[in-house]
This record gives structure tokens, C-alpha cells and sequence, in this order.
């Protein structure tokens, strides 16, 4: 193995990609885990994140006409058993609440007291609850559709878990929506995915393929689960949102039903959809490096962090003066309908430990400035995705500063794509396809493989087996214009069309 | 009983106040009840106020230099078990998680299954939790404040509830900070019970008294509680916001500890504060009338209603057109750093319907727009807080749209004040002070007495005497410059200062 170039993060990507994730988390401060089982605690960086997401997506729903409103935190088990595959799905794994106090006990110990006549689920999701309302509120067609989002924490009991990726608690947003029509329903399922591709590609600068689970891979109760799938940089799949045709199948759980304009009874078609923090756990492997988190600058805590360089106790006010003027000129700048986030950092600490740090923290722009700089009223700018780094006039810094960022922004895009479409290989044969996913290199297990594009021909018991052998499953069958027919791989039947294959988070 | 004039709310305040309140509620869709006990479902347009009053407050929290995070929805018992009488507070009225699974059983039911190790408490406020969290991070005194707000639902079993004023589940911020130094941990309470004094007053068009509890009404391992009280319409009190001093109670508990400047290992010094969708509720209550809701401005999730007179068919498209105009015209004012929203109803329903759904959602200013108002470029407006109704022309009404927005919250909050001052009475005689609160006409059993402001010598056998005899309390010791020292009037001892009691929510 060639002796590895210092980096800020140990292990690199190519050591130990798992490791390596943890450690990006952990040096750019985005979350930790806490001492409740797979919980964690989004720190206020990683929270920051979170928060531009969701601004950014929440103005996405409203555009489409969604309006926002909150739902109980809690599910009556009957409600979970209404719809039998939902419950199946989920049952498995729910925190369940069956008392409503605490009391002190016989040995003086704080005990469970007054238990539930029926116990009561954390929600791991809203369709029964949420079906259970608008069955009360939908009448008539005129009260149709219903468009509802809700923002919410949601609990599914994970035995392992991971940072953002995977924990037992996570946030998420979770779209609700209720039709006349199976057209109109279908057609909210494929606009919302296209909402979250276009979030994923131009705010996360990842991209995604958009396409259709398979049925074993379907959200419990729906009729179709579309998805959009992004690799990350071990060439994993990611799920990164999915948006549910749920068919009359929650709507006769719940007895969402209306009176149609031709005086008829029917039941609503409903969908659902949803993203949730495991985009952040997504960014994070998406862009950064072995020097710590890159953030696209549409979604970064910080766009700009300013550096002062308080060496000599002579010039120190001069130049906090000077960053200080610097950082009003550039809050004031709008990029994209939002104002710059930009912050001084004048800490007492060597400078080199100062700009590391900030380094992790993905900041896309960084910017120094000492006496000799003022003098020339020059800033020296470094560059995070590219690592460039060198001396720019203040005010061209200041009259460039949008374009700089979309220029990172698009950079991110570009070589996430780049990266995406090195690794997504159209593979002809079974044999190739298992040497495909076969790691070649014994000390590099974690990072092999990719995208494979190959023909299948339905059958779920190759999908089990393929599963079995090499962990790699079906990720979508992708939306084609032209979908160009072949021959499975695998059986020598038909297929329609080529699928999507890799191992996934 | 005077034959009351007809309004859109059934019954009037002055008949049943409790009742008033739900109605109204139910006639602006804010809000139901779920089939969770004591869980509400916030409907969009109760959501759309929250979201407001969230915006506004997080800009304040980040303005005063806090930052946001997330924290486990659930609470190891052992921690709510650290401090005293923090559990005595809580341990009554908890949601116990207890099992992680449901499994069919013998008899094909579904059942909890897979007993936690130590139950899980759902949160009822965070403060041992973070207080975990916060004894990892900090070391020294450099790490210190640590200035946390989190967003969050929280859960607390309540028996009796009421929407928004009082519910088992609900959602809130609760601000955790730690500091050096006991004087900074004061002024940090100070410091936001002022920004919600602020919030309250500004946004909310509500005037409240500022001031602490007695030890009484503390918060359960506070060491001081600090609150702001809004007088409602039935002149009883709304806590509206808390701000606790915790000393070092809490850092005790959890352990939170760092070198000091001087090298010596000591304890933080911690405060919290919080606010929650109750204020969705005191909105409610303080500037509703027997029409329904009246939004303050500032907060309303419309500020305008355009509703486009569509009686002819032949005028239709021209009446849309100059609505859709007219739309984008005041869609492009800003107002207090805010785009307006505007909405056009172009619903087939009466006219008569239609204007008083939006009278009953409180919106600020409705528009009406027919051919005949089109002919003279003139417009019919109807203002919800005082019911003045009249022609404008277009152009005025667009350049003034931000005045007129500013007079009806100014007038809200005067009349509002005007109203609590009316019903705030200086009291100097136990018999004034039982007469005050006792109800004189039993038609009108709900509406009596208000705030009393009367001198008390401290001792809590007379407030326990005070809330059996009249179910009144002491609501705060109320911030006093130069605090005017006399004569307890039940005790005849001496006495600091008057305080503000009253019946209350």
C-alpha cells in the first residue's frame, strides 16, 4: 500500500470508508450519538444543514401547493393493524408506549404506573393516523384534493444504526395527499419524485436516478414506491427519497371515502412521500473528502467564513475593523432569494488550527486577512471543493461572490456526476455481473463495484438470490422515455428493460 | 338578558366563554381533536400561525446569539430521576415507552413484545437530557455559554385538555444554556424572558405583565422561574412564556463541569425557557371577537383576501384578470422584511359564504372585487378588526397596504391593552380583594374580576388558603423598578411589593 499524503480525516475513504464516514461526522461536528440506544443528537452544524434543507424543500411544497399541519405523535395499535402488510412492515420494530405515569413501588424504585387501555406506537409513520382524519374531513369531491405535509420526528426501533444514515429516531418530512382520481393521485406521485430530484441535483448537487421499486422493495401498503437512488463515493446506493402510489388501499383501511360529482360513494386514492435526515448522512458522502466535509454552497451553514490574522497586537484592530466592513458587504449580497451567511472567526488560536477547522466544516469559501493584505486591499481567498487558494482584490471578491459560489456549486454537481457515471457500467452477462461485485482487492474490501445496468426479468427469486450471494439488490427500474427490451441475465427470459443493481445503505 | 345581535359564533363570549373559544377554533379550522387522548391535530391554518410565530422567535433566538439543534425524543428513567424534584414534577403525567415490538401472541393478537432493559420516558421538557449532553461538551471554560434552542414535540399526560391552551402532546422550543458564571446565566434568563415580552407584545399584539413566580408555581428544579402573563378576554391569566434561572441544580445532576480561568473544576450555571403552540391559543383568546378569529398581522398566514365577484359570466375573465393583478401587486410589498401573502377565493360558492369563512379565519383585510369597482379602478375593503367596510382605490390601497397592515396591529394591541388595564385593579383589603373575585351575576358566571394588584407578605399558606377559597394565584412578583413597599392585606405584615393575582389558564 503507498504510503497515504496527510490528511485532516484518518482513516481515508480508501483505508476504511465506514470509519472514515464517522470520522468526517465527528470532525465537522454535524452529530453524535447519545446515550439512548441508536438516538442521536444533531448538533447545531449538522442541525444547520438540516434546517436549509428544509427550507428549501418546504418552499418547493408550498409552489406545489401543499400546505403544512401536525399530526399526534402517537398511533393506537388498532390503527397499525388496519392495513395488514403496513403493519407487518413496521410492527417489528416500534417503540411502544404502555403507561402513563411513573410511581414509586413497594422498594422505593420509580416503577411504570396506570398502564394504557390500549398501547400506543411512537409513529414510524402517519398513514393510518393521518387516514384516519381526512376520512372525517373528506365528504365530497369538492373537498378534494387534500395536500397536506407534515415535519415531523418518527421512531422505527433500528438494531444497528448510524449516524444520520440510520438511527432509531430520525426527522423527516412526510407528505399525505388524498384524490378523486387514480390519475390525479399518480400523476402527485411522480411530481413530488420530480420535486426531490430536482432538490437532490441542484441543492445537494446529487445526482439521482428517478425510477420504480420492485415489489419486494415497496413501502408497506403501497401499490407502487418510486424513489430516487444517488451513489455514494464507496459506490453505494443511497436511497434518498421515495414517493408512494398508495392506490384505495389506505383509503379502505381508513374509510377515506366521497361523494363523487356523479352522486356516487367512492373511496379517495391517496399517496404519500418522503425525505428525511439521512439526506445529510447523503450530502456528507456525496461531496467530502479526506480533508473533512465539503458543503454545496445552496445547502452550507456558513457560505463564507472570514479568517483575521491577529498575529501583532499593533494591527489587531485595524483588521478586525477591516473583516468586519467586509462581512456587512457580503451579508448584504442576495444570491439565490437568500441573504450570505457569513461569520468572523476572531478565536484566540493559531491560525493553521483555526483554518482546519473550518476546513472539516466544509465551509465552501475561506477567507484571510492580515496587515500586508489590507494594504493592498486584497483578500486571500481558499477555495474548499478545489483546495485553490490565493489572493483576490476585495472588491472583485465582493462583486464575484455569487458567481464563485454557483461555480463551487456546479463543480460539486459535475464531479458527483462524473464520479456516478464512471462506476454505473452496462453489464451483458451473469459472470460479468458477479465479477462486478466482487471485491478484486483484499485491502480495500469496502469500495468496489457501482451501478450495474443489466436486464432482469421480474422474477423475485433471482432478486433473493442475487441478494444472498452478493448483497446487492434491485435499487429502482428506471424511468426510460425509450426503454430498450433485452434478455435477462440471468434466466435468458425477456426484460423490458434494464435495471438498476448495487449494494445499498 | 338583552337579545343578542346576530353573530357568526354561537355562543357569544359574554354567554359561554369556554365554548366561544372552541367555536372559534373549529370556524377558523385551527385545530381538532384526534382520537389519541388528549393529542390535537393542528390543522393548516392553526399551523400556518405556529410558523409564524416560529420564523419570528428563531430569528430573535438566532439575533441574540443562539444556534439550533435536536436532542432524543426519549428520556432514560434514570436521568429524569437525577434531580428531585424535577421528577416529582414530571413522573405523574408521563408517556412510558416500555416494549420495542409488537408480536401476535397465542391467541393471534398483537402484543407488546421485547421489554426494554429501563423504560423510556417521552420528553416532557429536555432539561436531563441535554444536561447529559452538555457534560460531555464542555471541559473548560472556553466551551462556555453553550446557546441551544430546540424545536421540538413534547409529551405530558394531562387529564383535562383543551386545544392549544393544554394538551397531552404539543410542540414548543425549550432554549438550553450554560455559562461560566452565575450573573451570566441571570442575564441570559432575563435577556429572553425579554424576547418573548417582546415576541408577545410586537407580534402577538398581546401586553403582558413581566415578572417571577412565587416558589409555588416554580418550575420543578428551577431555582427561579421568570414568566410573562397575558390577560384573555375573560380577564383570567395565560402563562405565555418561561424563562428559568436553574443555578447549579441541574449542572449538579448532570454532571456538567469545567476548569474555570483559574484552573479550579467547577459547575456551570444553567438556564432554559420555552414557549409552545399554547400561543396559538392566547392569540386566540385575546383578540377574538363574537365573529370569530382576528389575526394580528404580523402573524397572520394571510394578510389579504381577494375575493373576485363572479356573478356574471361574462365579466368572469375580466374580474379574474384584475384580481390576478392585483395579487402580484401587493405580492411584491414588502412589509416588515416580508413578502405579503394574498390569496384569491375564486371558489363557486355566495358571496355571503365566502366573505364570512374568511371574517371567521380572521384575516386581516378582504378585498372585493366586482365589474362595477373595476369600472372606477377601485376597490371594496372590508377591515376585520374594527369592521369598517368601504371603497378604495386600487392604487392608494396598494401604496398604503403596509400602513393599514401597521395601524390594525397597533389598534389590536391598544385595544387589547386597553382592555387589561380596564380590568387590572389595585386592591388594598382582603374583602375588595374576595369581592373582586367573586362572580356577581349568575348569568354570567365566567366573566368577572381580572388581574388584582395587592401587597403580600410572601407566605404560602396564604396563597394555598387563596387558590381553595377563589381558585386564584399569585401569576408573578412583577419586575418593579422602584418596587413600593406596604401591607400584606390578608396578613397586615409587611410586604415588598404588590403582586399580580389572578385566575388563570
Amino acid at each position: 500500500m503507498a504510503k497515504p499524503a496527510r490528511t485532516a480525516i484518518t482513516p481515508t475513504r480508501s483505508q476504511d470508508y465506514p470509519e472514515w464516514y464517522q470520522q468526517v461526522v465527528r470532525a465537522a461536528d454535524l452529530a453524535e450519538n447519545s446515550p439512548v440506544r441508536g438516538c442521536m443528537v444533531i448538533k447545531p452544524w449538522g442541525y444547520t444543514l438540516w434546517e436549509k434543507m428544509q427550507r428549501a424543500l418546504d418552499e418547493k411544497f408550498k409552489d406545489t401547493g401543499h400546505v403544512n399541519a401536525y399530526f399526534p405523535l402517537f398511533i393506537p395499535k388498532s390503527y397499525l393493524e388496519k392495513e395488514a402488510q403496513h403493519v407487518e412492515g413496521f410492527a417489528k420494530e416500534c417503540a411502544v408506549v404502555t403507561h402513563s405515569r411513573l410511581e414509586l413501588n413497594d422498594e422505593g424504585k420509580l416503577v411504570p404506573a396506570a398502564p394504557l387501555e390500549e398501547p400506543l406506537i411512537v409513529r414510524p409513520t402517519s398513514e393510518t393516523i393521518i387516514g384516519e382524519m381526512y376520512a372525517k374531513w373528506v365528504q365530497s369531491y369538492r373537498d378534494l384534493p387534500v395536500l397536506i405535509n407534515q415535519w415531523a420526528n418518527v421512531v422505527r426501533w433500528e438494531m444497528r444504526t448510524r449516524l444520520f444514515l440510520r438511527t432509531a429516531e430520525f426527522l423527516w418530512q412526510e407528505g399525505h395527499t388524498a384524490h378523486a382520481t387514480e390519475a390525479e393521485a399518480w400523476e402527485e406521485t411522480r411530481k413530488m419524485l420530480g420535486v426531490y430530484a430536482d432538490f437532490a441535483e441542484n441543492y445537494m448537487a446529487m445526482p439521482v436516478w428517478q425510477g420504480e421499486k420492485t415489489a419486494g422493495e415497496r413501502f408497506p401498503g403501497a401499490v407502487s414506491t418510486l424513489c430516487i437512488e444517488a451513489m455514494m463515493q464507496d459506490r453505494k446506493a443511497l436511497q434518498a427519497g421515495t414517493s408512494h402510489f398508495l392506490g384505495q388501499n389506505f383509503a379502505k383501511a381508513s374509510g377515506i371515502q366521497f361523494q363523487s360529482e356523479q352522486g356516487q360513494l367512492e373511496y379517495a386514492w391517496t399517496t404519500s412521500w418522503g425525505v428525511s435526515t439521512r439526506l445529510v448522512g447523503g450530502l456528507v458522502m456525496t461531496h467530502s473528502d479526506d480533508d473533512g466535509l465539503i458543503a454545496p454552497p445552496r445547502l452550507a451553514p456558513l457560505h463564507v467564513v472570514i479568517l483575521p490574522v491577529l498575529i501583532k497586537e499593533e494591527s489587531r484592530a485595524e483588521v478586525l475593523e477591516y473583516c468586519h466592513k467586509l462581512r456587512e458587504e457580503l451579508r448584504n449580497v442576495w444570491w439565490h432569494d437568500q441573504k450570505l451567511d457569513v461569520h468572523i472567526d476572531d478565536r484566540d488560536l493559531r491560525g493553521g488550527d483555526k483554518m482546519w477547522q473550518w476546513v472539516k466544516k466544509g465551509v465552501p469559501l475561506r477567507v484571510e486577512v492580515g496587515p500586508r493584505d489590507i494594504a493592498k486591499d486584497s483578500l486571500f481567498v481558499g477555495r474548499r471543493d478545489t483546495g485553490e487558494k490565493g489572493p483576490v482584490p476585495r472588491a472583485e471578491f465582493v462583486a464575484t461572490i455569487g458567481e464563485r459560489l454557483d461555480e463551487i456549486q456546479q463543480n460539486l454537481l459535475n464531479r458527483a456526476r462524473a464520479f456516478r457515471d464512471e462506476h454505473t457500467h452496462v453489464i451483458n452477462s451473469e459472470q460479468d455481473f458477479y465479477d462486478f461485485f466482487t471485491p478484486k482487492n483484499q485491502e480495500e474490501p469496502e469500495i468496489h463495484g457501482g451501478f450495474a445496468l443489466a436486464h432482469w426479468n421480474g422474477d423475485e427469486s433471482i432478486t433473493e438470490r442475487i441478494q444472498q450471494d452478493l448483497k446487492v439488490t434491485v435499487r429502482c427500474i428506471p424511468f426510460e422515455d425509450n426503454p430498450e427490451p433485452g434478455t435477462c441475465i440471468f434466466t435468458g427470459q425477456p426484460s423490458k428493460q434494464r435495471v438498476v443493481w448495487a449494494k445499498s445503505y
